[in-house]
């Protein structure tokens, strides 16, 4: 069986994963692969309804083990209905944000312990991986200009979290990274998107056919 | 700290749950005990949005595991934010349906093992049990006879499920029920309202003040 490649872009928020999804795609079509990308929470019908649930949520919001659980059940959808289908017909799947970044927001500072959200993707989505995890790593100054940059309704979002929590994100990511060279490839996200679409592409070469 | 009682009401579809609730609600409220009737899913806005997701969704439905993870989330939710808190008050609280519905459910033919059912409910709610389960039994004709009996929505929706299903939920919840003789009472559902509510109180004799 042919078998596609899964590729994960993560890093905290403002990192440039967006871009450098789209970037990668385009690299990859130019070259003749199919690609589909992707995005976290969401991806399938269900698992956008659920990210209307995790994201919409008037009033108190979820608590953290809750949350954990949606999160879950949206990649349990995402991974049964369009990832794994799009790998076995051998496609690049491009995701943006996958199980990592539960890890290290809900199993960061949200109460759960890493092994708790490991358990809940080995229950949900029998613990796939991805074959190359990109770890898209931006100051935290880099950060704060991108976002400001950015219009009023997401830049107020991100406001309301302090600069201890992403830096606390922005550690979990790292020992991560740290802990499973192999999966992971840091990337050095400050400069151009085009600098950066060069690292990557780097990166990607032990997995490029 | 004074703690309140936390009954369930198990069994399958036409068993009488909801009505057995009333009544025990009735019961303990003329002896001056202050209850909560809830239901599952659901029982908190958080809760009956998921709900709406799991009931309502149009198309090809949910797979198995991210259904799984979807009713975990609702009773993370609703253990929580009611039931945990009502049981901190000194309440009682009478729920139609909790774990053993999933375990019967989405555990039996549902494709999850039962110990990826309580590990879903440990993780989500700290494994939380009721103090007592009162599981109500009806012969299949009875049911057949009762759902028939039902306004025509509800009884297309179940009519869609054949009777090895029913049978195979029903032999689950027995199994359930024979591993905890201390937890679980086994209720004959197929009399009258009052017949089976005097069967209910007379099974709760140990937990009674």
């Amino acid at each position: 069986m042919i078998r596609g490649k899964f590729i994960a872009l993560e890093g905290g928020e403002g990192a440039g994963k967006s871009t450098q999804a789209r970037l990668l795609a385009d690299a990859l079509r130019s070259r003749g692969e199919t690609c589909v990308i992707t995005r976290e929470p969401g991806g399938t019908a269900g698992a956008e309804a659920i990210r209307g649930l995790l994201l919409g949520t008037e009033g108190e919001g979820w608590h953290p083990r809750a949350e954990a659980l949606l999160f879950a059940a949206a990649r349990s959808d995402h991974v049964e209905r369009l990832i794994v289908p799009a790998l076995a017909r051998g496609d690049w799947v491009i995701c943006d944000r996958f199980v990592d970044s539960s890890r290290a927001y809900q199993g960061g500072g949200g109460g759960l312990s890493d092994a708790e959200v490991l358990e809940l993707h080995q229950i949900g989505s029998g613990g796939l991986l991805p074959d190359l995890t990109l770890l898209i790593e931006v100051a935290p100054e880099i950060v704060t200009q991108r976002l400001a940059a950015r219009d009023g309704d997401q830049a107020d979002r991100i406001g309301g979290r302090d600069a201890s929590y992403h830096a606390a994100v922005a550690a979990a990511f790292r020992r991560f990274a740290e802990a499973e060279p192999g999966r992971f490839a840091r990337i050095d996200g400050n400069g151009s998107a085009e600098v950066v679409h060069a690292a990557v592409m780097a990166a990607l070469g032990p997995v490029l056919p």
